[in-house]
């Protein structure tokens, strides 16, 4: 059988190669699903390449419906990559190089460096500066999300004169008073849920209640407290190991900001006519607004962030929120809409106050165009969210066609990027979890298990712990309910054991993933997560009847299962028991 | 037949789909060769999903051995592009989507924008900030590269002291004295010959004959002239329609420059020490030197662009030579082997003074990473010259294959950059092109006619249009023949003719390139080159008989024949007759 030349894909100076620290280039190479049984790479210094030259054994880390994705890390001791593939199915053997394929001995080949200077793959200098190097605590974090205005009201006396009894139903404007304070006074029910970061949805001060169209950026809103409140919160935060990431609306502003009124009011005489977008003066608002908007939202004008004047207003504020009161993150909303350039500034300006601020875009599509280490840190996972969902909940997906979609969207990052990616499964842009579900508990554990397991930095959104549902969009902003009465405190408590095994366990954190595509049927789904000696595997069922897993290892411990509080068989013949529509974390 | 999904490629934000200027995105898709008759791409405003999506037909652009190419141009009203690609073969209709491929029809697809955010793929916003964009004057550009010390030489009391005569044989250490002066001379022969452009490797001051070992970045070397040397240099080229394009040695200087002799002298006190990757002080020079160089060369320190005071000191170079003196490019020198970060900068800064100065890196291979708009503006493009020298010189790809090769490094790289990619079939670092046709003048010729007529920006080495021949550097590196006795005057004609044509016909210096593959053979090439609505075809025959070649149209002319000096017949019944090692331009 021959090896299937189409199939095979690497580029240098992508997620197919790149430095995974100061001293270790990453390269990988996918080829085509089962044809090849060896893959090794050659490589070496092309300065000194007949000297330099040695051949190193590939591990296949996945497998999709189409390819086998194959990866090595190298350690060039000066710093310079030059290399070739060689791919081996038994009975064809043959060298992949960017000039393109060979099936001559290596003894024929170019040498690297003399003759054919380009013949080779190179990744030519490894540099510190152009690293891709997330901060260490994302790694290791529990996020929680937070919509401020829903979560807890602290402080009445600042409460909007609109404001709607605490449980009643969202509409699109009405408020309900919570703040800052409200977030300061249950940092001790965040604590005990174990959550170590919090993400805020704006806090600057806007008219609505999403605050996602700000009026000024300098200001907390004032419903929400004041720069004092923000410094209590942070710093009451930090004294618990728990970090603040704040919400940076920079692809747009709110209609009342101030820049924005002075152009309504004095069209193309205003001073600040270019920090927009505007098509023609004056400015008019319907049936649709003629300047650039988010979405087709007239209260919502685009900024102009390539103007240096917003982008130096923009990346102080930035700036200010870091330094002045010590943010651990700044998560920026429609991210892919502003442009590179100002994202690049953005990172310089804010990684200068504090290398570990994390910068966490919101992109919902494929994102490695802002990825290369001159942008973002992670980007908020939502393709992960929607595999799950396709899989647990939709059905559109088997645990194999999971595996296969989770395979690629893995390789579409560096490793040290997904080790921080934001991996969700609902936010204040999403039905919430347990709508998804339909009510059904057990489905929504199995989620959580899952998102808690897996690759990345997992966020939770704030209420699902306690079983708040809610549909789309103003229905999943509905008030937190801290009633315990009505709190399904059986689901926080299994939270709370997800949150410390996955403290206990570093491989949950750090460890690679692999499918055990052996293990895994049409409805059941068994991963591993493996990190120095320590090996946990995780097994999910959807299914309605119970599965069972044979272990790899004679020895093994049950972690945790998803209906432990409700009884359950460990083993049965020394097999894992898998619950129906339940999972299985061992090692 | 179904559609082989292996072959599917397609990635937002990079050469598959990026803003090719203001208002224009190029969306590509590739496809397995001749899977699919025809393809459209489904594009829309994912905020206005249902009123905005339309269907365009995609063209095939081109295609190499496994693969079909295909490209669209759309013009996002709002700047934003939502897309999914059609395909069709007939009996099968696939999406493809970014989450996968989906055999449904379209009207059971997700809408854009709700229920499945990231089903689509993104062309989030389109900002004429990250547009890459390379100076205008680059696609009309003729190049001309001069190695200075073997130029001419036009102030003897320059010279050094060991001078030899003209017309010796160069050696690594040699000197001749060739300097600006003789240059200044000579700008008549180069008008003459059409070239609008120089490239002058290294005139700081250096020790070498090279120079890219540099003493003092801020002196032009006293053999050479001084800054007012170059300055009337520059003046008098640009004077006659001639551009100025200087090398920038910034990845290392010579082991004479002042920083480094510090550190040579003070070792780890040096206030130097850190503008250098020193491994163990003090500095030793042998065996291999203990610091990073260029290479293993002790004479060539590397500098560390990433010191903050390194990088000041070269970009004010970079500066001072644009502003002072009015250059017109950078070439850039061991451009992969410099951090990204460092040419960002670089770009910034230079562009900032000139926006038309051209930055060109010197990378031999695959260059994504660093023409995406935030570094260079163009490449020297040797996987041209190699493919070149395979397809006509080495045999080692017949026309077709070279075609193949052509069509998937046209694939690497925006149109833009395409377009002003600098293609070279030589250099000061590589044996000279007629040494490589082991002397014979038709395959010399045959190269020069695609060069020329290829896309992207040509540059000829110097020499090369008269007849000079030598093996590797040092060899490839003689003092320039200016006997009229001793120069190949016919040879010089036909380049002169060469760009007169190129000069004449804008589908040469801009239109796309379309490989004619049912008219191509094993030995015979055939192209065109389009640009609105005049076409020219070329023809390239490496056999040793007459080919012919069916014109498309009834109405063509000749432009121009490789043997147009020594005879040779233009047409027989009516079809075009291409000489053996020759070629033909026609429209």
């Amino acid at each position: 059988m021959a090896i299937h030349r189409e199939g095979v894909h690497h580029r240098s100076k992508s997620s197919y190669a790149y430095a995974y620290d100061e001293e270790t280039v990453h390269v990988r190479l996918r080829t085509m699903r089962g044809d090849v049984a060896e893959c090794t790479l050659l490589h070496g210094d092309k300065f000194d390449w007949p000297d330099s030259a040695t051949r190193t054994r590939m591990e296949r880390i996945g497998r999709d419906e189409r390819f086998d994705y194959w990866q090595v890390s190298v350690r060039p001791p000066r710093r310079r990559l030059c290399y070739a593939f060689h791919l081996s199915d038994g009975d064809e053997s043959l060298w992949v190089t960017e000039w393109g394929f060979e099936s001559k001995p290596l003894s024929e080949l170019p040498t690297a460096g003399e003759r054919r200077p380009l013949h080779y793959f190179e990744y030519p200098f490894l540099h510190p500066t152009d690293v891709h190097d997330p901060p260490e605590w994302v790694s290791d974090a529990v996020f929680y999300q937070i919509f401020p205005e829903r979560f807890a009201n602290g402080d009445p006396e600042r409460s909007p004169e609109s404001v709607e009894e605490w449980g009643g139903e969202p509409t699109l404007d009405n408020f309900f008073g919570g703040d800052l304070q409200g977030i300061i006074d249950n940092l001790d029910y965040l604590e005990d849920l174990g959550v170590s970061a919090l993400y805020l949805t704006p806090i600057f001060e806007s008219r609505s209640n999403h605050k996602y169209n700000t009026t000024d950026y300098t200001s907390v809103d004032p419903h929400f407290g004041d720069e004092e409140t923000l410094r209590q919160l942070t710093e009451q935060a930090h004294d618990r190991g728990i970090r603040v990431m704040l919400d940076a609306v920079f692809n747009h502003c709110g209609r009342e900001f101030e820049p924005f009124q002075d152009v309504v009011e004095n069209g193309r005489e205003s001073e600040y006519a270019d920090w927009f977008h505007v098509h023609e003066f004056p400015i008019e608002f319907e049936p649709r607004p003629n300047y650039d908007t988010f979405g087709f939202e007239a209260y919502m004008p685009k900024l102009n962030t390539e103007n240096p004047e917003v982008k130096e207003y923009l990346l102080d504020v930035a700036a200010y929120w870091v330094d002045e009161i010590g943010i651990d993150g700044w998560r920026l909303d429609v991210a892919d809409e502003v442009d590179h350039a100002f994202w690049r500034e953005l990172r310089e300006e804010v990684k200068a106050i504090d290398p570990d601020v994390y910068i966490l875009g919101e992109i919902w599509h494929d994102s490695r165009a802002w990825l290369r280490g001159d942008q973002f840190d992670a980007v908020m996972n939502y393709p992960f969210s929607y595999a799950v969902i396709d899989f647990l909940i939709e059905r559109d997906l088997d645990a194999g066609e999971f595996a296969d979609k989770a395979t690629r969207f893995l390789g579409r990052y560096p490793e040290q990027v997904n080790e921080v990616l934001f991996n969700l499964l609902g936010s204040h842009d999403t039905p919430r979890l347990l709508y998804r579900c339909d009510g059904d508990e057990r489905l929504l554990r199995l989620a959580f298990l899952l998102l808690f397991t897996y690759r990345g930095t997992p966020c939770l959104y704030y209420g699902d712990e306690v079983g708040m549902t809610g549909g789309d969009d103003p229905d999943c902003r509905r008030p937190m309910v801290w009633d315990e009465a009505e709190q399904n405190t059986a689901l926080r408590e299994f939270v709370q054991r997800l949150i410390v095994l996955r403290d206990d366990h570093r491989p949950l954190r750090r460890g690679r993933i692999r499918f055990d595509r052996e293990r895994t049927t049409s409805d059941l789904l068994v991963y591993r997560r493996a990190d120095g000696d320590e090996t946990v595997g995780i097994a999910i069922n959807r299914g309605d009847d119970q599965a069972v897993v044979e272990p790899t290892d004679e020895q093994w411990e049950t972690l945790l299962r998803t209906d432990a509080d409700s009884g359950g068989v460990d083993a049965v013949d020394g097999r894992i028991v898998v619950p129906p529509r339940g999972g299985v974390v061992w090692r």
